[in-house]
C-alpha cells in the first residue's frame, strides 16, 4: 500500500492510506499503548492504561493537552446519587438518570452504552473527584448554558416538560469551581493524573495513519512532527481519541451539512482525523449527521420570552435545556428571534439592549421583515394560553408564563454571536459533530462487517456515544471521560 | 482475512469481508464486467459496457430483473429541450434545468454530477427513446406524485415558488405512457436493451462480498445462490448498483434514522449490501442521512387546502413538488393533516372522505386533539392574506389561494397511507436513502483517502448522486440511468 496518497483527498488535508508494518521497517518511539488526542477521552484512557501497568505514550497535536475540551463549560453529566446531589437535597437513581437521558438524547440513544453510563455514574463521579476534579456542593438554579458562579450542580432540561413527567426531576450538571468556562480547569487534573500515572506525552504531534500488520491488526501510528515523519510502535494498542469533525468542512459537507456555515465549537483541531484513519481501514461509523448546536442567546432571557422563526412561528418551549430548542431553531426558517417585553427583559437583568424595540407587534413585525399578522398571532396565542398559567403548545413551565405587553423587543442572535465568534456572517448558531466510529462499550472498534479491529480502539467524540438525535452539556465530557476510561482499561489489556 | 465473519454483524445478515484473490483459487464463472443488481443504474451501465465490446454479467438477487426501479412511477427528469417538451410548446435550456435543480436538490446539490447531468439531458433522452422507451408528446398540467394518464410531461415543481423565480419554469417529469406507476415498462425496455446488447443475468444470486488483489484492486464478486457459494471473476471491473438501504434497519438506525418506522419505498431488496461491501474496503460516503420522502396525500387535494402539524401550525407551501411539502413534514411534530373546505373537497374531485369533518375550526380542533386557538390562527391568517391573492409566508401561487369556509375538513395521510402500506402502524411518510458510496462522475468509487478504488464502480442509489438535502421525482432513475450509463463505459475500458 501507497504511504501517502490523493493530490485531493476527499476528506482534508493529510490523510493518508494504512501503512503495512512491513513497509515501516523501523520504529522511532514505541509503547503498549498510543493514544492519539490529549482531550477527555484521551486523558481518561492514559490514566486508566497506565495505571494498569501500560506503557503509555499520548500523541497531541498542539503545543499543549486538552484539545475542545479544555475550551468547553466544563460541565460533567453525572448522577444516581453523587455526594453533590445529596448535600444539595436531592434524591437520584440510575434508573431516572436513564430514563431522562434515554428520552432527552434520542430518539434513537445508544441504550446499552446509556445503561452502563447511568450504573457506572456515581463510581465515574468519585474517580473525577480522585483525580483531583473539586466539585462544590451547592445548586445554580437559574437556566443558564454555563453557570456565572462556583457552584457544583446545575438543571440540564431534567425539570422542563416532557422530561419531568418521564424521570423524576434532578439537576445532573456537575461542574468545576469557575465561574463560566471550567475546562481548563478539569483538563489540568485529568491531564495531570495521566502523567502523575506515568502516561507520556509528545505535543505538536499529528497522527497521519494507522500501521496495520499482515493479520490486519493495528499495530501503530504513523504521524507528523514538524514537517518529519515519525513511527509509533503500539505493542498492544492505539486508541483514537481526536475529536469529531467540525473542523472538516468536506467532511461536514458529505455527512453533516446542517452545520455548514455556523459557528464551530472547538479548539480548531477537531478535523475528523481519527475517524478518516480508521474507516481507511473498513471501520464502520454511526450517526455522522447527527450534531450539537446552540442559539447564541441568553437561557434566563429566553425562558422569559418566546423563540420564533423568520415569520413569526414559535416552535418550542423556552425553557429547559437551552440545546433542545437550539436544535430546533436549525429546523425552522432563519433567522431566529427572542420576542420579549420590559418585565421580562428586567426580571433576566442580561445587561445589553435588544436590538429591535417597538410600541406594537405590527411595527415590529415591519422591523424584522416578517409577514405581517404572524408574529400577532403567536404572542396573542401565547398570552391567551399564558393568562391560565398554560403553554398547550410547548409545555413551558408555568412559572415563566406571563401575558407579554407592550412595548416589545427583538434579540437577535446573530449580534451576540458576532461577538463571541468574531466573524461578521456569524448565524447565531455554533456547535459541533456527534457521529463517529462505531465502538463496542470497551471502545474497540467495528469493522463494517460487525467485528472488532484488533488492536484499535477510540473513544470521545471521534467515536459514537451514548447520543442519538438529541444532546445535553455534559454528555460529551461525560462519555467521553466514562468510555475514554474503558477503552484505556482494555487496550492496556493483552487478550485484544 | 476471514471469509465470513461477525456472529452479530452491525450491519445486515450476510455481511462478509473483502476476500483476497489468491484465497479465492478458483471461479465459477467470469466475465470483464461484473455489474452487482439489475435496476435501472445497473440496466444502464449493462448496455453501455456490452455495447463497448465488454462481456458483461449481471447479478441480480431476485428472481427477474427490474430491482426498485420497476416498482416507480417510471418518472425520468429529463430536459433542456427534449423534443416531447418542444412539442408540448415548453422551451428549456441545460442552464435553467441546471439553475432548478441545484436549488430543488439542495442545500449542498453536487454540482459537478448536476451539470454534467443537465448538459447531457437532451442526448440521454434520445438514448432512452432509441432502447425503446415511449414518450407521448402531451402534458399532465395538475399537481400529482404520478399522471393517472397516458402523457409524457408532467411538472414536478418547477412553477412554485421559490423555484419559478429563479429559472424559467419548465415541467421536465419525462414518463413512459402508463397511467400510474410506469417503472415496469420503462425496466422491461433497459432490461430488454442490456440484454441485446449481450450482457448476461444470473438470477437469484445474492453479493456477498468483493474479491481484491494483493494490489487492492477489486477482481471480482462472492455470491450466494440458492445456499451455494458462487465466485465470479471480474477481468476488468465490478459495478455497485444495489441500490440504497432503506430496508436495512440497523443501517437506518446508524446512518439516516429519520426514516425508521416509516414505510419503505423498495423493492424489499434495498439493504444496502453494495454500500457495505465497499465500505468494508475503506470506500468514502457521502450524505448517508439524506432521504427522499412522500406523505400520503394527494397533491391536487393539498394544494386547495393548507397542511398543518400537529399543533395546527402551518408549516410549508402546498404546492409545486408534493416531496417538498413530504420532506418538511418530517421535521414538524405529527401527526400531521390536511385542512380543507367543501370547495376545496369538491375541486380535487379526489373521491374518499375526508377523516374529520367539523362545523366550526374549534370542533375541529377539539376532534384533532389540538391546543384550541392555534388552527383557527392558521386558517384565519391564511384567510387574510389569501384574499388579498397573498401568500407571504410560504408564496404559494395565487391560482390556489382562495379563503376557506367552514364545515372544515381534516384529511389524515395515516389512514390512506395504511391502505398502501397495508400495515396499522403506517405514519403517512414513506420513503427511501439517498445516501450511499462516493463516486467519480464516471463512477469510480473513491476510497476514504480520495484515491478511486482500482476495479470498482457504481452507480444509482448504491452511491450518493446529484442529490443534496432535496429531492425530486424522476431525479434517482434519472441520475442512476445517466451515471450508470458513465460507470458502464469506464468499466468496460481496460484502464482502470
Amino acid at each position: 500500500m501507497a504511504y501517502e496518497r490523493g493530490d485531493n483527498p476527499p476528506a482534508g488535508d493529510g490523510v493518508v492510506e494504512p501503512v503495512s508494518l512491513a513497509s515501516v521497517g523501523s520504529f522511532e518511539h514505541d509503547a503498549d499503548v498510543v493514544i492519539v488526542g490529549f482531550g477527555c477521552a484521551g486523558a481518561a484512557a492514559a490514566f486508566e492504561a497506565a495505571s494498569a501497568g501500560a506503557d503509555v505514550l499520548v500523541l497531541e497535536r498542539f503545543s499543549g493537552a486538552g484539545g475542545s475540551s479544555a475550551q468547553s463549560g466544563g460541565e460533567i453529566y453525572l448522577g444516581g446519587g453523587t455526594s453533590v446531589q445529596k448535600a444539595c437535597g436531592f434524591i437520584d437513581t440510575p434508573e431516572d438518570m436513564f430514563d431522562y437521558l434515554e428520552a432527552a438524547l434520542g430518539p434513537h440513544a445508544d441504550t446499552e452504552k446509556l445503561r452502563l453510563y447511568c450504573e457506572g455514574s456515581v463510581e465515574h463521579f468519585e474517580w473525577l473527584c480522585a483525580r483531583g476534579v473539586p466539585f462544590q456542593e451547592s445548586l445554580y438554579a437559574e437556566p443558564a448554558w454555563m453557570a456565572p458562579t462556583e457552584d457544583g450542580l446545575m438543571w440540564l432540561g431534567e425539570d422542563a416538560w416532557p422530561f419531568s413527567t418521564l424521570a423524576r426531576p434532578v439537576p445532573r450538571g456537575h461542574r468545576p469551581p469557575v465561574a463560566g468556562y471550567g475546562g481548563g480547569l478539569l483538563m489540568d487534573k485529568l491531564v495531570g493524573a495521566a502523567t502523575e500515572a506515568g502516561a507520556r506525552c509528545h505535543t505538536d504531534t499529528r497522527a497521519a495513519a494507522l500501521v496495520v500488520d499482515e493479520s490486519g491488526r493495528v499495530a501503530g501510528v504513523v504521524a507528523r512532527r514538524f514537517g518529519e515523519t515519525v513511527r509509533y510502535r503500539a505493542r498492544k494498542a492505539v486508541v483514537l481519541t481526536t475529536g469529531g469533525f467540525v473542523d472538516n468542512e468536506r467532511m461536514l459537507a458529505d455527512h453533516a451539512p446542517v452545520l455548514l456555515g455556523h459557528g464551530k465549537v472547538s479548539d480548531g483541531g477537531d478535523d475528523g482525523r481519527g475517524i478518516l484513519m480508521a474507516t481507511a481501514l473498513g471501520a464502520a461509523t454511526r450517526r455522522m449527521a447527527s450534531v450539537e448546536a446552540a442559539l447564541t442567546v441568553t437561557p434566563a432571557m429566553a425562558c422569559r420570552g418566546i423563540l420564533v422563526n423568520a415569520l413569526g412561528q414559535r416552535f418550542t418551549s423556552e425553557d429547559g435545556y437551552p440545546g433542545r430548542f437550539s436544535h430546533a431553531a436549525l429546523g425552522q426558517p432563519a433567522p431566529w428571534w427572542l420576542i420579549l417585553d420590559e418585565e421580562g427583559f428586567a426580571a433576566a437583568s442580561a445587561g445589553a439592549p435588544p436590538e429591535h424595540v417597538a410600541e406594537t407587534l405590527a411595527e415590529l413585525e415591519q422591523e424584522l421583515g416578517m409577514p405581517p399578522g404572524v408574529l400577532e398571532m403567536s404572542v396573542h396565542l401565547y398570552n391567551r394560553h399564558a393568562a391560565r398559567g398554560e403553554d398547550p403548545l410547548f409545555h413551558k413551565d408555568a412559572k415563566w408564563l406571563r401575558e407579554l405587553k407592550g412595548p416589545f423587543a427583538a434579540v437577535d442572535p446573530r449580534v451576540a454571536a458576532r461577538f463571541v465568534e468574531n466573524r461578521r456572517e456569524a448565524t447565531g448558531i455554533s456547535g459541533f459533530t456527534l457521529g463517529g466510529l462505531h465502538t463496542t462499550v470497551d471502545g474497540q472498534v467495528l469493522h463494517v462487517s460487525g467485528r472488532p479491529i484488533a488492536g484499535l480502539f477510540a473513544a470521545g467524540r471521534a467515536s459514537s456515544g451514548i447520543h442519538g438525535d438529541g444532546y445535553v452539556s455534559g454528555t460529551s465530557l461525560g462519555d467521553g471521560t466514562f468510555f475514554g476510561r474503558r477503552a484505556g482499561w482494555s487496550a492496556a489489556e493483552p487478550s485484544h
